[in-house]
Formats: structure tokens, C-alpha cells, sequence
């Protein structure tokens, strides 16, 4: 079996002819950005979607990323200058970025050790030792949070609950009470370039968010200053292309996540999956190398030898970048080493999770992972390393 | 002459088939953001225009709008918290909210009576009273700032200065020492749908706000943070795709204005056109009625009879919207009343501007505009008002 490379991702976005009939029609509207046609039947698209999936009434509005849902929402809710936003150190860094846009104060906290995920039961405990305005629970590689318990946090404390679920569209469920957004981030698996979703219970809340997206502007007069943050018609033409092929994506990649099950199943408890009730289709494929000590880096470079290229996601955490080494953290026994945080980082390997993989590639991914593993180096490896060429 | 209605504005985009070529290409690439081969070629070819219309060495980023490219090149100045950025009361929100959103504290100052524009002299004049960390000037309607100017402003004082070029891609030079954006907005003479530049001499200075718009990343590393403001591969598209039909835009417009000058030259002293030594095309035409009181609302609504679509810029000024009534604001004469962008908003009145305009069209809006001008209500005019369906 020859395998040339293998990339980390490979993004399924429509193609030119599936975006053509849509394209037709904003050259035939004339209208480009700001609220047009193809964006609102791609956001009532979507209500009729989330109504399919959940029990509710919502609200949505597009905006132009994941990043930019998160700095909006955040905006909406009003919070004073400098107040306290809680979030997991075990995240991407929009969501830091996005508290610290907002005039916030972030604080780091860890996260549980099966779900990899900031908890309902961890953000009580931080609560016992330090008060906070808001919570920020991330999707962490689209498993889904637990939204009914968030939405008793909230009811019980107060304190709003913003998800970030960039990358767990179609496997977030919506609550009651919880504010959730979304990335349609070219690497996600609903991607369409750039683009983003906040979703809520409440009309008024939503109306605002969007208001925020157009710098504020409420019947041409400002009363709370936003930003620009409009998705374009050409991003909403994408999402409506993409719309007509999301259920053959899902099919794909469950597909994929259940071949991929059967090989790392092999590995026995070499390495741990990441575990929520929900048992979703991941977004994106981590897997704890359990014995991996200081190791995992000389790994890396024996799979990309071999054309599989990974990713050590979140390594450094997000807690020891230099823009955030002096954010203040706080664990859930009240100490400030963020242990899961820690290990999670020393020991997490994402492996190529696409949808044109195929099964000789999984089998051949597993194999080699588990052979570079027990070897410090690779025999007869090519010294030749594989390029990074996709978006990432 | 039948007439149906003329809209304020019909963006001037490519077609689906001019689309095409490019739209392939990323199809092939499979790489749509983050910095792909698009937004590369379409970054190159800005540089050889830019490089053409003007003298030295420039360096540039595309960012996801006009209003990141200004948020992203303040970050990226690093002026701490809470200082002081100058702008003009007379210029769209986006100056004004780029400065909140970077953390800083906005100073409105008024503008000069023939440019409408804020100049080196009021700056001057304004520092005789307060101190300011960065100011931004607007090239407000596309017509150009005097960059040489500002680069001595520069010089002297060591204030940084930002030019808020958005209107004005093709008209604004390049100089020595400012910072100067730009917008691709749909309603900008190069428009894209959504889209931003920022352009400087400083390659470490664009290099920085290149990382910041992918929050910050420098070798996987965030030692500033940023947020998300890449320009997607397919507004590249349309970028590369616009940059083909650019001359015979340029051409167009000129024409039009040309048509218009004509005709507005009739109306004599009883308006007045903003006025500036490089006498360019402008983005937006505004015009200022000399002796019109507080009857300007009843003008647009005689001319939406007749069809014409009219728009109030800035009206109410950025200075009494709610979100900015508490913003500082000095005068060049040491005085909070900012005279000239008060009686600019009570007296300007923005008309047509676009490439689907003839010269039957213009006629048809300077000679109602006259007529309506001198008789409060319109003989027989039909009651029925002009829909306003383009994006603004």
C-alpha cells in the first residue's frame, strides 16, 4: 500500500456548480451584505432546522465568524467593564480573545477528565471560591455541553451562560435559557469560509445581537455602539449550498468516526476517547496518548514522516501563551494549577479527520500510530517531511 | 420622460460569470481562508497598484472589513487602555466604534467647512488644548486627506495617525508615516460585499495586524492577542474578479460625475460640493443646500415621490447618537460646539451616485431637486413613496 500524505483536514464546502444557482440569484438581487435575501432564508433555513432538532422557540442570527458570535453576544449581555468572564484553559483562543475585545476580565479554569469539558459541577465549585458575571462552556472538538444542566446554573445563580459551540453544529442541543453560538469556520463541518450563528430564546436578545453586527444601528440611530460583523451574501450563498448537502456530510463523517472507533479500539488503553453521554460524531479526532510522557513531539515527527500529518491541540494551553500568562486562574479546588488543563495538553494528538478519508487510510493511520509509539524512531523513514498545505 | 424610481445606490459588482474563473480555482485549492492563494495574488496585486499611484515602499493586509482593518491597525499601534483617539463628528459610526471596541476613549472634533474634513490644522489646533494618543482622520465621501500633511503632523508631535480611508480606494495617495484603510464594502466604489485593507510602511507593523486578525498566532504562539478578521478566499474571488473591471469602473464614474458637475453647475450658489485640491471622483455625492433652514426632511420626501432616492448623511451627527452623547468633544477654538458638522448634518443631502445612472437620470434629479427645492409641496405629486431595497 503506497500513501503519499495524509492531511490533519480536508474542508468539504460545496462545489462551483452547487454555488452557482445561488450566485445567479445575488447578481440578479443586486444586494451583497447587510441583511440581503440569501441571508435571511439561510437563518429561517436554520430556525426550521434547530425546530426539527429541539423542543423551542428560537432565535438566531447569522454573523460573519464564530469569533465574532462569541464578541457580540458577549456585547448583548451588557456586562460591566472588567467583570469577570469564567472559562475552560483547554480552549481555542477565540474565546479568550473575544472576552478580552469586550473589556471582560477572563478567568481560567480546568476542565473535567473524561469529557475534557468545562462542567456545570466545576463552575459551582469556582463559584464557592471566586464570583463571576459570566460563563463561557466550550464544545471542546464538538461534543456537545449539557445544556438542561446549564440551563438550572443559570436559573440557580444568575449568572448568563454563553456556549461556545464552534465546532458543534448539529451536535449541540439548545436549551431554555443558555445563549449558544456557532463557527461555520471553513475547517468545521458545517464550513462555509468564515461565518457564525448565535442562537437564543429570547427575540429581543437576538434582535439586539444583530442590531450590534451593523455597529449598532437601530432604525438609523446608535444606542448601544457594536461593530461590523455582517455575514455577505456570497457566505450565505456558500451556507445554503452547503444546507443541501449536510445530511450526506453527516452520513460521511459518521461513517468515518465509526471505522476510525474500530481501529483506535485496537489500541486498548493506550489511549483514551473523549467521553460525553451524547456519543457524538467529533469535529475534530483527539486522542490521549495515556503513556506518552515527554514523548508525543518526537511522535509527531515519526507520523509526518510517514505522510500523517497531525496537530497537538491545545499545546501550549491557552493559560501559558504570553497574551494570557497573567489572566487570573482558578481550579475547581480553589488552587490555581490547572491540572487536566496540563495533561491534557502534554498528551493530546488530533488525527487527519475528514471526509475523504477512507479505511485503508484510518488502518493505515492506527497502525503506524501504534508502531511509531513503541519505536523512538521510525525504521527506514523518509527524511522527507509532509507539508502543511490545508487552512488550519 | 418616465421615470420609475432612481435608487441612492446599485452596487457595481462582478457577474457570476466574471466570478467563475476564480471560484474554480478554489475549488482545485480546496482552501478557503486563512490567508489561501486568493487573498495571496489578490494582496500582490494591490501592492504593484499601489505601487504604481504613488511613491516608497508599502506593505498591506486584507481584513475581513473596512471596521477590522481600523480596530486591528489600533490594536496593533498598542496605545494603552483608556487614551485618547481623535476623530470627526461628521463621519460614519465605524471610526467611532473601532475606537471603543480597542478599549480607548474617543475625542470628537469638528470638521473644516469646504473639505468637511478633518485636517491637520484643527488636529493642531485641538492639541493646543488637550493632549491625544492617535488621531483619525477621515476621507470622508472618498475625497482624499492630505497625507503629506499628516506625515509632518506625524513627525512633529509623534502622534500616531490612522487615516479612515474607507470611501476611498483609488483617490487616497499613500505617504510616508500614516496608517491608512480602506473598506470593500458592497456600497464602495471597489466593493466586494464585505472586506477591509490596512496599509502602512512598516512591514512589522502590517505583519503584526496580519497576525491580530488571526488572533494573534505568530508560529502557533499568541504574545498579543486579536480576534478573527481574515478575508475569506471567496470575497478573494470577488476581489480579484472586481480588480478586472476596475478601470472601466474608474472610467464610469468619472463620467457620471462629470454629467453631474454639469448639471449641479446650473443650481449656482444655491449649493455648495465638497471641496479639496485633488478635485477626485467622489464615493458618495453629497451636496449642501445653502439656504434650505429646517426643511430638508420635506426634500426627501418630495423627491422619494418623484422617485428619487435620497439619503441624509450623517444625520443625526455621530455626536448625538445615544451610544455617544457622553464622548468629550473640543472644537479647534478650545469650545465643546462643533459648528460645521452640526450645519453640515442639518444641510446635506446625499444623491444617486452609481454606474447604472445616464445622463437622462441626472437631469431628471437636479431638475426636481431645483423645482422641489423652491416649493414646499410638489404639484400632483403621487403620494405613493420609493421602497428602499438596495443595501446601504
Amino acid at each position: 500500500m503506497v500513501i503519499d500524505s495524509i492531511p490533519l483536514l480536508i474542508p468539504d464546502l460545496p462545489s462551483t456548480k452547487q454555488l452557482l444557482p445561488w450566485l445567479q440569484r445575488i447578481e440578479h438581487n443586486k444586494w451583497y451584505t447587510n441583511f440581503g435575501p440569501l441571508v435571511q432564508e439561510f437563518e429561517s433555513k436554520l430556525v426550521q432546522l434547530f425546530t426539527q432538532w429541539n423542543h423551542g422557540n428560537y432565535y438566531l442570527t447569522t454573523v460573519s465568524s464564530g469569533t465574532d458570535a462569541l464578541e457580540l453576544a458577549l456585547l448583548a449581555l451588557n456586562i460591566p467593564e472588567k467583570r469577570r468572564a469564567l472559562l475552560p484553559a483547554f480552549t481555542f483562543p477565540a474565546t479568550a480573545t473575544a472576552i478580552k475585545q469586550c473589556g471582560l476580565q477572563p478567568v481560567f479554569t480546568d476542565v473535567e477528565p473524561s469529557s475534557w469539558l468545562l462542567t456545570p459541577a466545576i463552575a459551582r465549585q469556582v463559584l464557592k471560591k471566586m464570583a463571576f458575571d459570566v460563563v463561557l462552556p466550550v464544545a471542546t472538538f464538538g461534543y456537545p455541553q449539557p445544556v438542561d444542566e446549564w440551563d438550572k446554573f443559570q436559573e440557580e445563580t444568575g449568572i448568563p451562560v454563553l456556549i461556545d459551540a464552534a465546532a458543534a453544529f448539529g451536535t449541540q442541543p439548545l436549551g431554555e435559557r443558555c445563549i449558544i453560538t456557532f463557527s461555520f469556520h471553513a475547517t468545521k463541518p458545517f464550513g462555509i469560509g468564515e461565518g457564525g450563528l448565535v442562537v437564543a430564546n429570547s427575540a429581543d436578545f437576538i434582535h439586539q445581537v444583530n442590531k450590534l453586527s451593523n455597529f449598532g444601528f437601530d432604525c438609523g440611530i446608535i444606542s448601544q455602539s457594536g461593530s461590523n460583523a455582517k455575514l455577505s451574501e456570497y457566505h450565505a450563498a456558500v451556507a445554503l449550498a452547503q444546507l443541501e448537502r449536510w445530511h450526506q456530510i453527516i452520513k460521511r463523517r459518521k461513517k468515518i468516526w465509526e471505522i476510525y472507533r474500530h481501529y483506535l479500539g485496537a489500541m486498548g488503553n493506550k489511549i483514551s476517547l473523549q467521553e460525553t453521554p451524547d456519543d457524538p460524531v467529533p469535529a475534530t479526532l483527539s486522542i490521549k496518548l495515556n503513556d506518552i510522557g515527554n514523548n508525543l513531539s518526537q511522535l509527531v515527527k515519526q507520523l509526518a514522516k510517514k505522510g500523517i500529518q497531525t496537530r497537538r491541540w491545545y499545546y501550549p494551553p491557552l493559560s501559558e501563551h504570553p497574551a494570557f500568562r497573567d489572566i487570573q486562574r482558578v481550579a475547581p479546588d480553589g488552587g490555581d494549577c490547572l491540572g487536566v488543563t496540563k495533561e491534557l495538553s502534554m498528551s493530546l494528538l488530533g488525527l487527519p479527520f475528514h471526509t475523504d478519508l477512507n479505511e485503508e487510510m484510518i488502518d493505515y493511520i492506527c497502525c503506524h500510530l501504534l508502531y511509531s509509539k513503541n519505536h523512538s524512531q521510525f525504521p527506514m523513514a523518509s527524511e522527507q517531511s509532509f507539508p502543511i498545505t490545508q487552512n488550519d
